[in-house]
């Protein structure tokens, strides 16, 4: 066995939802083949960080690939960056950001202006505010996400968010972290560039059209995650696994490209619920000569919890498992099927829950375990794993784990 | 409860063979007395190091006796000098060596000369071999293995290995691991000895019998772990436990010689799958009057792995079970059965897979688990375990465990 097939269902687990009978949205799904995965493989609980700690995807994902997020992770602007094919430099300054909507006293009213997309338009619009000393650069996500990189001299990753993250509140003001002139001098521009935002996109045509057809308007870009290019080692590098991404959404591109994985163009892959999951599993499969280790990234489960939507997400978890059957049959490959948190869709949020994990392959242990979901995972052989646990358990399956002592 | 027997099966667990219908030697094997064992006792899972890494025997065993190999592990070469009886002072290098078989071109054939034995002549024209500004000393090991012990000014033990661990490859040179005049000294001689050993033992007559009986020549011994004198703490002292070894293998009796443990000798026992382990049972009971610990070694499951031998693994453990009966309604003692990394028979290699762990004595708490094997282990009580976990809860299970605060 050489190869490895490593899905991360974003937000995938959830908490027991009173709707669903006290089911969660992977319980009450009908999910056989990646039950029939389960029967023929290993299964565990991960805590991608620790037990306790809530993760954001961002570190729930390096944790995932095997490098500890306290050493290597330096913010997610650069990630989302690098995922949106932003040009980043080594002293410039990434932040990601949503189109939101605030009212006339920059109160938030909605921090994703209800996952507006098709913001090009607004993009270039914003691409005209000029600010001294600094050269910026706004590149469209995803959806309601953009990426922004500021590039001049006296710059620093230092500086607290814009958006505060939640709704019910006004936008806040960037500050240094620590004291620091250059964190200063970037959190001024961070704060001017927010309010010429505003300015820019009140009354731009886009959203005058959004009030018309009873939308809530795109009307700021809310910015957060201000960091540098990361210094990190080489996953091909660190595992002698040639490997591929296969993602939808900025971010996971992003942090595969400062692996150095190969990005795979995808047709279909939106980094949303209405993304062709199943081109992703036949694509995996179409490329598995030419690569050792392909990661293959599912947005959807995650925003439909984060919008309180269990049943959509119950049914999109059906729709990952009808990917699923695509990668039947593949001969000398591990196939591994995990979540970088859980996503409550009650509470709305990530929490601390572990993720189940499912591996499966040829000539490795089983266990008793027949179904995969929150409740069953516990019971399975691999037990309680931390994120960084799992890249070397599955050097070690493949036979190629260095050897510790002699 | 006073006593520990504490027994280490090397290289015991395995991961499915295809040939055994999907199950390892241990679950194939019959073994009346350790599922015995298992019902009246505690079971669970090791990872002697941690999750995933794959370990050596050398850092395993430290870590089963609750050394961090991290900070008292320097190499296994002092280990294996120690246990075969080399007289070893602080300021020596020690080296562990294969008697192989290698080409005219240098290139390895075999690195173990078919487990050549009997080696005592080979030993003895070793010994001859004169280098500049150092005493060479040579000792047998069990089989196909030897210890040198170089004695001399400016030694130093960071060099690399002469041995490639693998064939299809030439014999590699020793270099220095970081540049330093010291290291390189100690590289040239150890190349030097190499290049000669070939010289003197190519046409030895014991090697001209073994190619007249169709055998491969051990014209060459290729030598590993350069080490220096460890400073560890004394096993009694940390434990309050008056500790016995019994083993054949060099390796273990030289941990447990470093660690301050009186070595038993024992007849027939080998180190190898002819090892007579009922023998070392037998010894355990006899002087457990004398004895608060006893360490009992047992090598031939791993070897017999590590040749691929599934079949011999499965019928070996079938003789470690046997050997068991001997403990059968010994009173007061704690007896623990587990084993140092698993071996893979088809992979040749040591594996990463945790390890079962079986506890059985008066008092203790059970679980629901009556056979001990890899499948059964993980539903243990014991969960999983990382190997130093395992002395401390052995010390608590006798009542002597320090009290932490107050």
């Amino acid at each position: 066995m050489d190869k490895i097939i490593f899905i991360i269902c974003d937000g995938l687990s959830d908490r027991p939802v009173p709707e669903l009978k006290g089911k969660t949205p992977l319980e009450a799904a009908f999910t056989p083949n990646l039950d029939k995965m389960a029967k023929g493989g290993v299964i565990g609980l991960i805590h991608t960080i620790d037990k306790g700690i809530r993760p954001g995807s961002d570190v729930a994902h390096l944790s995932l690939f095997g490098y500890n997020p306290k050493i290597y992770y330096t913010g997610r602007g650069i990630f989302e960056a690098l995922g949106i094919g932003a040009d980043v430099k080594p002293n410039d300054i990434a932040l990601r950001g949503n189109f939101a909507t605030i009212d006339e006293d920059m109160n938030i009213i909605d921090r994703r202006a209800q996952r507006v997309d098709h913001t090009e338009n607004l993009i270039e619009a914003l691409q005209k505010i000029k600010i001294a000393q600094v050269k910026i650069f706004i590149k469209k996500g995803t959806g309601h996400r953009a990426a922004v990189v500021l590039r001049g001299k006296n710059l620093s990753a230092h500086v607290t968010d814009v958006d505060p993250h939640h709704t019910d509140t006004k936008v806040t003001k960037s500050i240094p972290i620590k004291k620091n002139p250059k964190a200063q001098h970037t959190a001024n521009i961070i704060n001017e560039f927010t309010k010429k935002s505003y300015e820019v996109l009140r009354n731009h045509p886009f959203n005058i059209r959004r009030k018309k057809d009873g939308l809530l308007p795109a009307n700021i870009l809310l910015l957060r995650g201000a960091s540098k290019m990361v210094d990190i080692p080489n996953f091909e590098k660190k595992y002698n696994l040639k490997a591929a991404c296969i993602a939808g959404a900025g971010l996971y591109k992003g942090i595969a490209k400062a692996l150095g994985m190969t990005i795979i163009p995808i047709s279909g892959a939106t980094g949303k619920p209405d993304s062709q999951i199943e081109n992703k599993t036949k694509m995996a499969k179409k490329i598995l000569k030419e690569y050792d280790f392909i990661f293959i990234h599912i947005k959807g489960a995650d925003s439909l919890a984060e919008d309180g939507n269990f049943l959509g997400k119950k049914k999109f978890i059906e729709k990952i498992d009808q990917a699923m059957s695509q990668l039947k049959n593949i001969k000398n490959t591990l196939i591994v099927v995990t979540s970088d948190h859980t996503t409550s869709s009650k509470l709305k949020i990530h929490t601390a829950d572990p993720v189940p994990v499912l591996i499966t392959g040829q000539n490795i242990h089983t266990d008793d375990v027949t179904k995969f979901s929150e409740r069953t995972a516990y019971q399975g052989r691999l037990g309680h794993l931390r994120g960084v646990d799992l890249m070397p358990i599955l050097v070690d399956y493949l036979g190629k784990a260095p050897l510790y002592g002699a």
